[in-house]
């Protein structure tokens, strides 16, 4: 059955990931809005609202994948142009959030980008942020402006425990990240180890050690993003060598750049379980792939949100 | 002789012009200041400003040309890490301001991208625009920082003079834009005319006339911007066709998006004219089309910004 | 048949325009708020909302014209009142929005007031703006709240299309505006012309040309304000020198300034046609003079407003 | 000798109060900016800025006295020209601070204009205000910039010690202000009186009731500011009949609006003393005014701020 | 009967003043929200809300009362908190508003702490501040949001109406609040005196001199806050020895900090009557110590602004 | 030799670290700032300043560790009163950044308080922010201005580098902080292992388990706060049960509340290393515990931020 929601309730996708917003829109029973975002000849973004939103709350999907930059430009000047036609509320569903990876300043001199693009967003009119397992849970406090942050652990927890592994261990692929792989473990019921890396000297190659026991074990790693997929690969590879039974490995976010997928293809990775957070184009969809769902999850969010119903259910 | 900038001036390009901003700095008598601009796989870009900048009044150059987004979103960002970084003012020197045509809502809900584009330079932390030439001088207001607009058309007119066309005209190829032409044409002390453009029903084809004497005559269309160049490959074939004896054309910001530069080397012009507020590239760089440097008038208005001198010389 | 206006709804009035407020009243059916603007014995206004606005959507009627200074002191005291009593929402309905020919530097070290006039409605507390043919389009994006702004041309222009002169031609009276007569021209379906002036060096008289057809014509002569009325009567006579049948001279907003009247009523301009934007006080009520009322469209673009309906068709 | 300001030092006058002004710029020794201030046939302002200013530490002169919402324009007008013009600093010198008196809610509905001013200062880009004797002394708080407010209750203090007048009482003339009196009463080392005024119920006159000993004594009524000097005139009544020897007020700021100046002449006040924060017109200037000059006050004041040395020894 | 509340109100109560809140809640008929104020074992304070806000519009009761710094960083994390999960509007309801004295600079460099904590407010989110007898009236002015003040004078006024006192005098305990003890002497309609202190030069001790008929009579002295209670017992004892018959004294804002309350027990004051914006703990409830509620007054306040009806009746 | 720092450099203290501030002062050869911090009878605070400081870069110390709420508000206030006495800029060093640990909302309805403080700092008018060891590196993304954060790590590092441990091992308490102890043990050059912890079921007892080799070895626990020193009294436990030869605790922020030190006492830890960016006070100084002085970091990044020098030789 369709949610209910009331007439001044509009949903519209832009060009990041419009097969999600689609299934969303599915979801909750609604039509996507009308509007075009076409480009000058010169490559500057043309936006047409064809249908009033005077007065209306507003639901925009856009992920900030790649291109990030096309991809934010376009969603500020939708948000500037639904705030110019009088739309009531501009709630932002960003189920990838990107530059997030840029969220502090690791070395002099450098940007913080993902305040950045949270400061434009909020200049640009945005009233509220709907977002998923931001890459830093800091982030939610670069806006002033209310946050929703999903969690998206449980959709790929559930489907571990469903697929049904024995024997099975998660694996932190690096010294981050520990907390992450500890709420798998916990979710899953079974033991938790991880990846030490160090540089003995600069220059020097890195050295990994696999601490914790993996030997015949069915290893999970698990990540919020994989991107170049190197970290995942080379964990896959020292814990097959370290005697692992088969490695799995999942992730929210498949940024999935470059030549990534065919080194996962490559890789000694059994499966490769990701969301659809960001769009995986039909070349990107090997075999082992696994593509999972949140649409229903940003479904249940909007309608949440929208009848002012806690959403708290939703965080954990 | 280099002129006399302190020491705590600095100069820093980003990618959308790097020929320019060196030629800039060449008749400045400073060095570029080191920064890179590279990408991650994904796309995201990544700013290293290798040099201090702690305390100094930097000067940044960036057209926001195509690709308006990338630029725009290197431009911000480089901003956000000059601030963080301490820069004491951060002066953007934006020889085309992109995105400056979508200045009003034509029609409803659309945006206003040249605001939204001032509102994010504000917000990220610049402190003064100095410009040429932009499409609409009302553009100046959507800031309330400093803005220091240049004007391109002397370095034009004067190229013009020298030229010394006989018989000239300036035509305006159309409704709006008379303004300049008038500017033009008393500069050459030629007459003046424009063509009437207009569309007796809606789906009927445009009708054109040539308002003025042109039979015979050396025609100058001056326009602010050509992209697709489809107004003045129409205005030299109409004018050829009303007798004109030549047709020059002439523009300060040179967009030449997708074929226009073809279809400008099919078209009757005898010679185009433009800066090089965006860079033409090689493949660009037809016979009949002429790039001047605006790199003197930029150089000379930094110097006086620096130093503290009057810039209004340089604004007519 | 009155509009339906909810219970929430507020309609103001303050002194530049009381006539056109009333008006606007009784077509929308509702009643003035009461208010009083007084002011004490050294000139300080005064305000008094005499009912209360707690919740309310407030829509205030306010020409910024002449005094403009007073009233736009009038208008931002008001506002400020407005937003301490806890309205909802102020809804300023300026329908000439005055100092809007300062909306550029044209020469260094000038203000550019109408972006300052916008500046201070925002901090006021104003959360929208309804306004008819600004100056400059662009003016739109000196705010960053919504702007809805009205095409009060179709008015003058239906009233000429009703008086049915034969072989009239549309002239615009200088170089800028020649988009707002091809509007005109072609919804009266009439050709276009217009006055070239130069000065063919400084100091010099300007040189005047008429380009176009106009012997024997019936000229309209078609600007966006008349405020000395040097321009339109300046054109005039070269008209009619030029060997035009008649001139006609129209536009939306009758600044009408110092002895502007009578140099109308001797200039060769059988008609002067004008809209009820500023109020024309009756002393300047010349019999060739025609006001024509923009008050349903303004009742109706508050109704829509109001009622969250599309203003769009309005707009053009 | 003129005291020592720098290069960057630049003082500017507003039309409120030019005399105070030049006398300002004699004391500091240093030239008025050049400018004009004149009206567009319709009234509105027209600034024009005549020497540069970028990089300059701008001092700005205006009363915002009468006529109060022309003065306040001028000022933010000029301001926002100023700051376009890339101005340093802007020093808002305001001798007298209008619209002081709306500086609380005192019923329902009433705007705060006091705080309203404050606000366009800010906006408009004021960075730092200079002023004397604010009606409420909360007003500072108003402001977010360094407010600098001298006291210029000294001048008048001192000018009646000079005096040396005998059996001298001071006496606030209403219930508010006994602070201001006890001040004047220290310095003057004089008994304090007050007049103490009552409506026993509403819609009856009020009654009026000298509390103090003032029987044969020559008694000093002070103010911040004579408006209608109602509130003067009435007290040297009360006080002559209740067995007054003499009467003398004094005032900051002479307002004088309307016949004020008449009444004063026709009340038993035996002299009237002031200061120049507002300009008193030479018709206004009867035998038993007197005028006090501030502008000392003022220019020490400026001449502190700008060599950065403490002002704290002009507050008291 | 209890008031008619929709179900989008919620209520909440902080540390300062919880017996206050509730009885609030009890004559609104409205349960308090559900919320902990914790602290963690360094004393960082931790807010936990226990039901959702999402789209409610909250009353929040907190007195910036001793310990001013905690209680208004618990009103400042709690307006966060509330804002971030998508409260709707957030009310402040301020019983009592500290650091209301430091409302100027009385003095060379001192911060003015009133704005400081208004500034806060308004950035952590708050939305309306409903208050009781600011200090100034000009704080209302500190806020750019709507500032309910209401009047607690009449409850006192009310009080002493009902005792009956004969031959009453109102007198203010110094040169400041006239206009307070103005107020209720009218109310009660009995005469008005003061006390007129003086320092005849630095260091010697302050003279005092009761002005006013005060010989036998009931007097009553009124403040707005009593903290140290030197000012009042010092006035009772003045008053004593000037004849007085006995001496009242009252005041909304129960400060009473360090040992006033033994002070005030000591003093030859009858009776002290305070309201109770600020708790008075059980220890401080001497006998002839009176507390007044004025519960009622602010559940009124609330369920007027909650149902968008008129306040103004509670302002005076 | 002390540091070369300009005539318009000030250095204050607030009331936090006293201690520090006056090292710091020392190293940098400058004397502490004239000002008082003292309370009025009910608690508000008072703030003095006792010199001028109008234009001069003030560099301000205070750790907004336990009272937070009180340090805090000291800041604020300060911040507030050096704002409106003209300071050029506030400079903000605050060695201890407390509230840091409620930096995103970790369930629902949280406040995020980390990011309230930096928006406090902002709107009270710093201008910089110096500290040491934020919680979470992203806390420099709440700010948009400068923020220089320092590298406490090196000094803690050196301490065990000259100490000598033989047989050594780093371990980090909790599933966080990997990081932070990679770092260390990277620079000890000695091995890395952690605490894993996971509770089995909801209500059950944590289980927690020793993930590497500690047999018989010298531990060192590093965390960046010890609170109530439960994680590592636990940790302590734990590895010693394990075959710890030893173990040695270490963190940058000794909050030490409650009872925490007295548990470190009766821990079998060896010895507890931090730094004074929190006051200990004597009755803290348990032998075991040894403190080292950031006083020397400080000193050199204040001189390199006010002489316009590089700061990132210490940010690593």
């Amino acid at each position: 059955m369709p949610y209910q929601l009331g007439r001044n309730f509009k949903f519209f996708s832009l060009n990041s990931n419009p097969e999600l917003a689609k299934e969303i829109a599915e979801i909750l029973g609604c039509k996507l809005g009308k509007s075009s975002v076409t480009r000058f000849s010169d490559g500057e973004i043309q936006i047409n609202i064809e249908e009033s939103v005077r007065g209306t709350e507003v639901y925009l999907v856009q992920s900030t994948s790649q291109s990030a930059n096309e991809h934010i430009m376009e969603l500020l000047i939708m948000i500037d142009a639904l705030k110019r036609a009088s739309a009531k509320t501009i709630n932002v569903v960003i189920p990838y959030y990107g530059y997030a990876r840029q969220d502090r300043k690791a070395s002099s001199r450098e940007p913080i980008t993902a305040k950045l693009v949270a400061n434009m967003l909020e200049t640009a009119g945005a009233t509220r942020i709907i977002t998923l397992d931001l890459h830093a849970p800091q982030i939610q406090g670069f806006f002033d402006m209310p946050v929703d942050q999903l969690y998206g652990g449980t959709i790929l927890a559930d489907y571990f425990l469903n697929k049904g592994l024995e024997d099975a261990v998660v694996v932190a692929p690096d010294n981050g990240g520990l907390g992450r792989a500890r709420k798998l473990a916990s979710h899953l019921d079974v033991p938790l180890g991880f990846l030490d890396k160090r540089q003995p000297e600069p220059g020097a190659p890195e050295e990994i050690k696999v601490v914790g026991d993996i030997k015949g074990k069915n290893t999970i790693i698990i990540v919020d993003i994989i991107d170049t997929a190197s970290t995942i690969n080379l964990a896959a590879r020292v814990l097959m060598e370290g005697g692992a039974k088969a490695v799995y490995a999942c992730c929210t976010h498949p940024v999935l750049s470059g030549s990534s997928v065919q080194k996962i293809d490559e890789a000694p990775i059994a499966e490769l379980v990701v969301t659809n957070t960001i769009e995986v184009p039909e070349e990107k969809r090997i075999p082992k792939l696994t593509v999972l769902s949140i649409a229903a999850l940003l479904a249940e969010a909007i309608e949440r949100v929208h009848n002012e119903k806690s959403v708290s259910p939703l965080f954990e």
